[in-house]
């Protein structure tokens, strides 16, 4: 017999999840592996950028008054007291008409309040002193990179939730942060059901099909910056399913499975769920594909239930499973980041539900252009490997075509979106 | 004395270095292990997708010509004679008004030629014979996903040098590739030097600061696919670098050093590549920052030495060593990709050379709008951490204006460019 099913809008589905998404734990890694996690600290300047005045230049830095009356008729000589290179310090006091020679970076003396740069000046050695002349006079001030200038001391430079990028290492560099706080990634368990099964390594055999959508949920994983639990497959018998969903669950934040939801006579997930005594928030959705996709939640742990279907398997894991790994990681924009595009080819299709299609994304000049990947068949594995976003067309459209402008939610970007984005 | 050097355009300087790129080794990995790799081998269609007539659905397998009288005053009535699900195969023949009870994903039997779904029957259970009743005809073919129609045997699918995402892994474990050919990671060497450099556990001192190009530069080889081997610091001497750089050389695919390039007295590299007869490929580029940035190359070894400006670092980074990594990786456009994008404020500094400016992306619904990252002072090392492109301005312009339309190159894109952007 087939179970009804109420479709809730994909908008309420996604709230139902997030509304019980939590933010997650953090701990400390070293800044050489920092690299691609998510900060879990605020990063804060302990102190001022410059940390003192310095040269941003090679040349010579002096007191700006004793510069005063040179000119090209009326040249300024100066007697070079001594050298600093980057790192080092003035070890002389400079008196009137005395210059030191100052690297990029080094600190400025203190008597001294400009810098002439290295091509402004000749230089000579009169009696075995060395000497530089100048023909032009220089302000107070003149190429001196000020203490503070660029960050002063404990202004809030990047907010927990950033993931980390080269400039965010560069930072936390500048400041000493040797070790940071971050966000403990996620680990997610993924189980595939489905007796057509076979595994990645398996020869094909009549009616059988490889496991695709374990492997690829586990790169969506990996992608969305948590990490993988592979417990393999799911048998078509209930109790086995039962004790094998509730021995994962001791060792994981949360669950995924592939398969199993829909009304199908070896459809054994909602069953589960049941005994699990889990919360189910929705077991249909008005969208396409994916309209079975069903999330449950037991005791803080959501069970995302993925269509067998590799599509609607891609879209359910972005749709619900991407925000909640984000807000476990304080990202404080969880969805997918939604931007306008136009269509490169008739996508004719009517939609009766909110339809998700995988596609590629390409930039014309200043434009954003939108593909759908190949073949756009419910189940074409094969055109997921060109996808980097996904076009969204709202249920009760007709089909559109080449040139019309629409949303489309980016994968591969860095930055997100607040909901709604519908 | 200040060394003359003859600055040449960045496109002749980067043209010089990927003229003397090459591919790299490749090695299997594990399918668990590829996300994020880039593939070594095309990927072909080892079998038909669908590897046999499947059903779509949930539903019942029938002879379609039995149906041709069905209707709502003619309801047909078929005699339910077994039940595959997925991943089974039929047992019986069958025969005239029989029907098979079909699963999702499950082999068509021989004998049919449509598929009923299952929400256009009525079911029945007559004297013990399961039945099942329709009302109206199907054609051969309907609700039958053809072998061979997503894609046929052969095809290929993915090019060599494609970096692995979950669609990728989603086709390698459709096709059986339990391990799979990816490129070899470059392994690139990092050397700072600068005898002003602490290192990032250290207490700032007088005159000192934390050494942050080296860890930047590091997860900057990261996000480029490569794997960096961190050799500390340089000394400001010249036969101890020369010994330092020599031995490492041994060890990596190619070296990058931060600092030590100007003509400053403490600039040991030029000396260093000369000892070590390494042929200089420039010294001088005609742009800002970064314009002290040399290449240098030995017996098929790069060596990259950038400027110790953390701005300049970066930018060099992204302009030399990333093209490079990207041509080693089999990339096949292997520069930044460039787009158009409008400056949300004032950009007033004239460009005598062509300059790159670090900056944020964000998207207006359709159009792409730029922002410079914060204070762009050369040096700025807290602006570099919401960078995730660069704003390219030609030699020889006056400043920009808000609303001005400017090159961007995008940093964090999956995807590339062919040279020349420019």
């Amino acid at each position: 017999m087939v179970e009804r099913r109420k479709p809730i809008p994909v908008s309420e589905a996604v709230s139902r999840v997030v509304g019980l998404a939590k933010t997650g734990l953090t701990e400390r890694t070293h800044i050489n592996e920092a690299h691609g996690r998510t900060l879990g600290e605020d990063i804060v300047a302990v102190h001022p950028v410059p940390p003192f005045d310095r040269s941003p230049y090679d040349g010579f830095a002096i007191r700006a008054a004793d510069s005063s009356e040179a000119s090209r008729d009326n040249p300024q000589t100066f007697t070079v007291i001594e050298t600093i290179g980057a790192g080092y310090v003035a070890s002389k006091e400079v008196r009137e008409f005395e210059a030191v020679r100052i690297m990029t970076g080094a600190k400025i003396p203190d008597q001294c309040d400009a810098v002439v740069m290295l091509e402004l000046v000749s230089e000579t050695v009169e009696h075995g002193v060395e000497q530089m002349t100048i023909k032009r006079p220089f302000k107070s001030g003149d190429n001196i990179s000020f203490k503070g200038e660029e960050t002063s001391e404990g202004t809030v430079l990047i907010r927990k939730g950033k993931k980390i990028n080269p400039g965010v290492i560069a930072v936390l560099a500048t400041f000493g942060y040797e070790t940071v706080e971050v966000v403990r990634q996620p680990i997610i368990g993924v189980f595939a059901t489905g007796s057509e099964l076979l595994d990645v390594s398996e020869e094909l055999q009549p009616g059988k099909i490889r496991n695709s959508n374990a492997h690829m949920v586990a790169a969506q994983v990996e992608r969305a910056g948590a990490q993988v639990k592979m417990f393999g497959k799911l048998t078509d018998d209930l109790e086995s399913c039962y004790q094998a969903i509730k021995e994962a669950l001791k060792d994981i934040d949360m669950l995924i499975t592939t398969g199993g939801v829909s009304v199908g006579d070896f459809d054994y997930l909602p069953a589960v769920y049941e005994k699990l005594g889990a919360e189910v928030l929705f077991n249909k959705i008005a969208m396409r594909p994916g309209s079975v996709t069903t999330v449950a939640h037991l005791d803080g742990t959501f069970l995302f239930g993925l269509s067998g279907n590799p599509s609607a398997c891609y879209v359910g894991f972005e749709l619900f499973v991407r925000p909640v790994v984000n807000i476990q990681l304080f990202v404080d924009k969880p969805h997918l980041l939604p931007v306008q595009a136009r269509l490169t080819e008739d996508f004719l299709k009517p939609n009766p539900f909110t339809r998700f299609v995988r596609s590629k994304l390409t930039f014309d000049g200043g434009s954003l252009l939108v593909t759908p990947s190949g073949f756009n068949k419910s189940g074409a594995v094969t055109s997921l490997a060109a996808t980097d976003c996904m076009i969204v067309l709202p249920g009760g459209t007709r089909g559109f075509q080449q040139g019309d402008v629409v949303k489309v939610l980016l994968l591969e970007s860095t930055e997100g979106s607040e909901w709604p984005w519908g």
